[in-house]
């Protein structure tokens, strides 16, 4: 503050503690000392910021809104006024020595005021923009600092700025001159991580991970609470299964049960999940063992592949041909392995000549009539399948030839598929089925497999 | 209005006529009638709403926070005070009647605001709140209005109330006695399509089509432009086509063309893409015939088959066994059309025996060093690939031997793939050379075939 100033102030408490109506006094000499200040070195916190453009609401008390020009420095400025402050303007500009331009809203109606200032910001894109909700009525403020929070993730260059001070005079009815400033108001999204984790979750809940991951991450750093953190390592584990990458997964998965052993996490939601959280812990480690030994007769791999490959069957149901070739694959491995379990090497096979007079028989009930049957070098999964039924295997017990029989062009539609080496779009009905078989398939193995995101 | 505030406020304005001050009369007479009135039927518009919480921001002038307690009637209150407005809650509870919980705030910090907001909302998650910023400073009021459309996202029972007035009477320093009513702060997302349609571009950039027709309808709809529901079925196009749902894609973009010929939509920025448009349009066609008639020389369709293939493989880098897929059915598509063009069936091959031995010859330089050859009934990627090098196509013309045996392990880790047949991961580099391969035959073909979403 400055020498001059100071003592203005003193004469005009002086002057209202003997009673006498400080107006004249306020209006002669305390406020030209205030307006000096404000245009050589105007009072801003943290610090002063260029601004291109600046938008203000103007209400009875055009002061405000003068020293907020002055403190924004806008060469720019737009005045969103009412009927009853357009008779400030005048002095605003005057006092500011900005041509600024009016624009006259209603009091009452803040929608009018989100939609002047999208307009304005959508005109002036990409420039340093200050918005002033310091004048004006409560709908005016309201209505100009939520539409330019909710604005700033379109402009992320446009801030909020008001006017305040270091105490009210109820005598004045006006701030004790001389402690005004200018500060940024700052926007929610920065303090609150609420929103973020809001996101995190539904993010998560759509199979969205590596988002929910991040927003989960945002949340921990904002709010500094740890816990949220776990989140984003268990969005990662799934992640990186839905990917394939299994020891990525597993790396992620181990990273947030050393967490939850921390003091610090004891009471963390996710203990109560650890059960299941180990379960896949386990799961993931026996389709690591499977991938590395390539031993299609690993009860324990070969449950938690297929059940990874029909969880990617479900989230990928929204693109039918990606999700065929989970269904499919699923339904192969799971059939390699039961077969190898009755003794065929799927890609030699070889058998007693009564064995073979029951696999063309079977063959011969699944395939339409007349059709040639054939035994190739290699099973595919028609083959496969048969092999199985003729075999008796009981866990297709509850599947008759008839069902087998509808079964049979969707396993020969596999390879027509244009996403392996046809023309073809794949069916609902028939990937459909292909998963159910899949689903009864893995059932039987008695390995309880869940991999499935844990919910939260 | 009551009679009798009707008449309280004649008296009172012959008083400030008379040039009185009005102030006793206000508070003994006036008040008390308002109060009266708010009890027993509070004015709020549009209707009255119950809510179960209620939060306000206190200012120096508490009647207006009284008012908001009987116009909100939440039986659970929080009173947001300063130091300086701490002396007015006990006239708060007793005026409103409810037991009003007080929480400290700085008046000068929002973040604080901010926080108190959104822990309080999470104690009453589901509940019908209220939010009232009428009372206290600038900073409050800003900051309780953002908060509160911020954290609204969150939480969608909430709303925003404050009190407004038909008149404020500057002589008074109060709005004019009974022309107050409560009414609701609109959430600028229900009036701005502005974020909508940040948030459908980020989208449309990202890949996710159908979230990005979503915002784009719903910035129609909130906006009134009908120019964004062009977006919206662009964006569905590439959705349908992404998800190889062909004439789903046509059906989209024709729809587009239709609003684009228009004369409402003449100006609309994508007519300056017609052309591109249209190409895609005509790609779509090709693709279609294709799998209609399933002729592989069919060059237009094979080549806007596999451009859409390859622009699958680029959408889907960050899944790499999914983008495997693309790529090497994208490489196949190719080298069987071409190798239909020099004569030769893919699924029964039969050869002039100088023929053979350049075939052999070829798998010789190609194979590792020692491996048979073999020349399988049917040709997969590996002999057809050698079955044109043989040939000396002038595709292949860049891709020497050494370059090619390079490919073969590749080629060959297809059925190996997890995806596939196999429990291998495919590998980057490898998935990688077989996309670039594939470029490069579509390239040969000579057709413009252009598969990628437009940019906006």
């Amino acid at each position: 503050m400055t020498r001059p100033l100071e003592e203005a102030r003193k004469a005009l408490y002086e002057k209202l503690d003997r009673g006498e109506d400080p107006s004249p006094f306020y209006n002669e000499t305390v406020w030209p000392l205030l307006l000096a200040l404000w245009r050589e070195d105007p009072p801003v916190r943290p610090q002063f910021q260029p601004y291109e453009v600046s938008i203000h609401t103007v209400g009875t008390s055009p002061e405000a809104t003068i020293l907020a020009i002055l403190g924004t420095r806008a060469e720019r400025v737009y005045l969103l006024h009412t009927e009853e402050s357009e008779k400030y303007l005048e002095r605003i500009r005057k006092e500011s020595g900005r041509a600024a331009y009016p624009i006259r809203v209603d009091r009452s109606d803040a929608a009018s005021i989100y939609k002047e200032v999208a307009r304005l910001l959508a005109q002036h894109r990409g420039a340093r923009v200050a918005l002033d909700p310091t004048g004006g009525t409560k709908a005016m403020t309201s209505g100009l600092a939520a539409a330019a929070f909710f604005l700033q993730r379109v402009y992320p260059e446009i801030q909020v700025v008001y006017v305040d001070n270091e105490g009210y005079d109820p005598r004045l009815r006006r701030p004790i001159p001389g402690t005004e400033y200018l500060v940024r108001l700052p926007n929610p999204y920065e303090v609150l991580g609420d929103v973020d984790e809001h996101l995190a979750r539904t993010l998560y809940q759509e199979g969205e991970f590596k988002k929910a991951a991040d927003y989960f991450h945002k949340a921990a750093r904002k709010t500094g609470q740890e816990g949220f953190r776990l989140y984003g390592l268990l969005a990662s584990t799934y992640q990186a299964w839905k990917d394939l990458d299994f020891s990525g997964a597993r790396r992620a998965l181990e990273s947030l049960l050393r967490e939850l052993d921390r003091d610090a996490h004891l009471k963390h939601p996710l203990n109560e999940r650890r059960k299941a959280l180990e379960a896949q812990q386990k799961g993931l480690t026996a389709i690591l063992a499977l991938l590395g030994e390539k031993n299609l007769s690993d009860k324990e791999g070969v449950a938690w592949l297929a059940a990874t490959l029909l969880s990617g069957y479900e989230g990928a149901k929204a693109h039918l041909p990606l999700a065929a070739l989970y269904a499919y694959r699923a339904l192969e491995l799971l059939l390699q392995h039961l077969a190898l379990g009755m003794g065929l090497d799927p890609d030699a096979p070889h058998f007693a000549p009564g064995e073979e007079k029951a696999l063309r028989d079977t063959l011969e009930a699944l395939l339409p009539k007349g059709e040639e049957v054939r035994i190739p070098d290699r099973f595919g999964l028609l083959h496969l399948l048969a092999y199985l039924k003729a075999k008796d295997h009981p866990a297709l017990k509850a599947w008759d030839p008839k069902r087998l029989q509808g079964l049979q062009g969707a396993l020969r539609a596999r390879n027509k598929a244009l996403l392996v080496h046809g023309l073809e779009s794949p069916k609902e009905g028939d990937v459909e089925q292909v998963a159910k078989l899949a689903r009864e398939l893995l059932k039987s193995l008695g390995v309880e497999a869940k991999a499935e995101p844990i919910p939260l």
